[in-house]
């Protein structure tokens, strides 16, 4: 399955200070002297929903791919787990991918990553902790050996035949993000990944607006950039002004232990939480595994700074008096299984809350999990934990006046928000419009479209194979449009099977039919409902045999509508009908 | 099952202009002079969620019944329509019932109605519109004509053999709604409902602020107080600012139809769309099955003043210009089946989105909702529309400044916070706590608790029978824990019924074992699986053979166990395994 790495995979790495040699290239590449191929800009995913950002830049016989997310599964995806992008297209044109190019190491850019490697294995390019983080996911799958991985610093670029790729420094939720800077030959294209301009970081520097501003004087074909926050008006706050509140909260909350839950990838936050425990003399629990996961590999590389003697171990709990302790955990989002959903529940194998306890969220929820939030919000003040929820979070992504700043900046001749629901995509459009772009120079695109750009324009040529996987369990296969319609009518209203054994080629019932039923109705209460239904089947059967059909099939699809039209008259209701016949021999 | 009208169901009507009559019983009637009985304050359920809402006040031989609402299912009772109280408490105590007194006519306060009526035949006591909207669900359930019905005016006092309730004119999203002054021989209880303080109201004046003042004078007990909103700052604003932005939308949109979508019991807003249309010259089209019944009962009980020819009907759609219309409709809270999302969705009958058309969401999702509200706007978008969801809407529910207002004019003894979730009573507590009152006289209930409440002392004594009754289809039975248990397994990970046809009292297999499966697996495309599954069943049967098990139970357990485990080995899958034999003669 897998594809030898060919030649063409191989890279020239060209450190730049300030881009001046990109610069002469870039600009020659923009087609002045020879013709020009179209340049391809085709997303396979991340514009109709949060996540599953994976975007395709082909030219020629090359294609770069541009982060590499997951999804998580919407409400009416039951029993899934994890959703991927289909990837068709690339696999159909396997020989052109030369590598994925990472701009942060959160989920809905790398998250299908050990899947996607899996069928196509081009090299990886990251900073130092998005790889550290996609290296911890290609250690569980297996496939750290057989995958090229490539670090890159910030200001760093890799070149293919066609392609230059340049990592940028910007803020996010994550340490160590980056924009792009993709030069082609039709023309560079900025992409923002996710951001945030933040002035005072807590770790690694701002945001380069300085390399924004050169790229802008080079010229830049389009800009590409996040519309998660373009709804919002005004600057996001900076990531330090969360340590602030922060440490307040640890100066009016002297007693007790505080029990903190954030996002587990905001390693920057963690910093702040441990910098105000050390401040004020309290040891500090990591709880919930993935919490631990980034943490370690934070720590390891560099990310994250622990004074000695300041973490302990979950099972030391008992050894400090709750006011010298703090509790950082996962289940911000109230997700059942997570650390602080279970702490809230009691189910917790070693913390319980009790009266005393100060619970921080310091998150905010994502969209669909207010009431999972809200549930377990409700059970921590119940058990008597007071509760914190506002003024402990900041958003990573830029608003309004930070995406109007980007324009200001870069300058360039298309406007083409990502990364967002549609609607976030329109308010993206809308900031690009009072940035004085007409509707032509603004390209909404949608999963799946080719969007041909140049100079002189930029057409939607054509659509791409694209869409979702739905993966669950161990599994790495789709699980399939069937049966979740299956899954959605039996969570309604359960099923119905109507099992008969039957003397082989004939009519003769031998024994049947039997009633099996679940997530219907409650058995043991309704057995003059089960009767019915038996009997309903027996007189289906008898009309069948009265018209001397003989056809199983037939037999079957009666049974099936004389039972679903009598449910149906009786309690409006539809169960999965399924009549089972045993042919006896 | 009906019971019949007693004599002590008989009520007496006092019109009171001061409420000077009702001091003086009241103070009497607090217990100085004789044996005082307790007073039982029991909420039977409104305390763990939004919803719900049902208190009982119990004293000797008579309990009143303050409000009959539903509640709307939480996302993991699949396939539930509405969620009703566990009434037990209230029909082991049917003789003392001596009504329902109803304080506005929103679902979560009377949606229950119809069906505890059909238990507990007593008298309902509300305003006029209230009453209205009540009456449209009794006829739908055949329950009008033997339901006996009082309106009551805002000022006027019903009496039973202990208790007298009146009725005080407050502000709501909704007209007519009533706080209630429950005068007992241990002291006289406000109960607020749901209320704001809106100064400038739409229609029928505002909250009766003196009325609150005199009750101060007189003396309050105990404060029952709407806690929707006490975790917000300042004051709700008055419904009439929503009018002056749906004129500011009018103005700034005279070309292309305006839809807006709001919550159809608004009849206020309702008006304020429909004074913008007519000052606009555009006709009004109203959609949805809820929004066309409670303008219906409205504009028959004087509660919306619609200008002749300003209503049209929807057939009508196309005798007008686009910016000649406006449509009213329901869906405001993207539920899937109502008109808005239809509309969105391109599955409505008669009318579909087109580019021009500006959506306006006069509403604010309800929590759990956001989803599906988001869902359907970017659906608006993406078919061209224009939407609208900022301060287009305000709350009905009183926020922190309001609820100091009414704890100042009424100087309970005890402050009680009710409606909502636990964290919105902890809220309300906190309010309480803010204007002086200390733990003992802040009283946190849960449903089902039995609060004894006199001047000396309030001590929860106990608990009585409480829950909800998950209501589906035509049912009127409750689907119970069990069904749901199986619904969410089914909608997890499907089912796989092993059917096996064997001859009566032996280990003879006559045929299977068949595997028929829904929601687990794609069947066509999975058929080695489904093959293992079929060898799994016949090995766990030869299993049981071998050791000469014939007991039928052993039997299928065994196939149930081997075939579980087999799966979870397999895939961490967990399907609904049921073994079938039929036992041939």
């Amino acid at each position: 399955m897998k594809k030898k790495l060919n030649k063409d995979n191989a890279v020239q790495k060209v450190q730049t200070a300030a881009g001046a040699d990109v610069k002469k290239k870039s600009r020659k590449a923009q087609g002045k002297g020879r013709r020009v191929q179209k340049l391809k800009v085709i997303p396979l995913g991340g514009l109709e929903h949060i996540g599953m950002n994976i975007t395709c830049f082909e030219y020629e016989d090359e294609i770069i791919v541009i982060d590499c997310g997951m999804a998580f599964p919407e409400d009416d995806m039951l029993g899934i787990d994890i959703v991927l992008p289909d990837i068709t297209y690339l696999e159909d044109n396997i020989d052109k991918v030369r590598g994925f190019f990472i701009t942060h190491g959160h989920e809905d850019h790398i998250g299908a990553l050990p899947y996607v490697l899996k069928k196509i294995n081009a090299p990886v390019y990251a900073t130092k902790l998005t790889m550290g983080i996609i290296e911890h996911k290609l250690l569980e799958h297996r496939l750290l050996d057989d995958t090229e991985r490539v670090v890159v610093k910030h200001g760093e670029t890799i070149s293919t035949k066609h392609f230059k790729v340049e990592f940028i420094k910007t803020n996010h939720s994550i340490a160590d993000a980056a924009a792009l800077a993709i030069y082609t030959p039709a023309g560079t294209i900025v992409h923002t990944g996710d951001f945030k301009v933040d002035y005072t970081p807590v770790f690694g520097g701002r945001i380069d607006l300085n390399r924004f501003a050169e790229l802008g004087e080079e010229g830049v074909l389009a800009l590409m950039i996040d519309s998660t926050n373009a709804e919002k008006e005004g600057f996001t706050q900076s990531e330090t002004t969360v340590g602030r509140t922060i440490n307040r909260i640890f100066d009016e909350h002297k007693k007790g232990r505080i029990i903190i839950a954030t996002f587990a990838s905001n390693v920057d936050r963690v910093q702040q939480i441990i910098n105000a425990a050390h401040k004020h003399k309290r040891k500090v629990i990591i709880e919930g595994r993935s919490m631990v996961n980034y943490i370690t590999v934070a720590s390891e590389l560099g990310y994250i700074t622990i004074p000695n003697g300041t973490l302990v171990d979950i099972d030391q709990i008992d050894s400090f008096s709750d006011d010298r302790l703090v509790l950082i955990t996962t289940g911000s989002q109230g997700e059942t299984m997570a650390a602080l959903s279970r702490i809230a529940a009691d189910t917790h194998r070693k913390i319980a809350i009790k009266p005393g306890d100060t619970v921080v969220f310091s998150s905010s929820p994502i969209p669909g999990n207010e009431k999972a939030v809200t549930n377990v919000i409700n059970e921590l003040y119940r058990k008597g934990a007071e509760v914190i929820f506002q003024d402990t979070h900041v958003s990573g992504h830029a608003r309004q006046e930070e995406l109007k700043l980007i324009y200001a900046l870069t300058r360039p001749k298309y406007a083409i928000p990502v990364h967002g629901e549609y609607k976030h995509l329109i308010a993206g459009a809308r900031i690009a419009s009072t940035m004085g772009y007409d509707k032509d120079h603004i390209i909404v695109l949608s999963s799946g479209d080719v969007l041909e750009i140049s100079e002189k324009k930029a057409v939607i040529t054509g659509q791409v194979q694209h869409g979702i996987r739905m993966i669950e369990g161990l599994g790495s296969g789709d699980v399939g449009n069937v049966v979740m319609r299956d899954r959605q009518s039996l969570a309604q209203n359960g099923f119905i099977v109507v099992a008969v054994s039957m003397l082989k080629n004939t009519n003769e019932v031998l024994s049947g039919p039997e009633i099996v039923t679940r997530g219907f109705v409650y058995v043991k209460e309704s057995e003059d409902l089960i009767d019915d239904c038996r009997r309903v089947a027996a007189e289906a059967m008898q009309y069948c045999f009265d018209r001397n059909i003989a056809d199983r099939n037939k037999l079957r699809n009666t049974i099936k509508d004389k039972l679903g039209e009598y449910l149906w008259k009786q309690s409006r209701r539809t169960p999965v009908i399924l009549p089972v016949i045993m042919e006896v021999e």
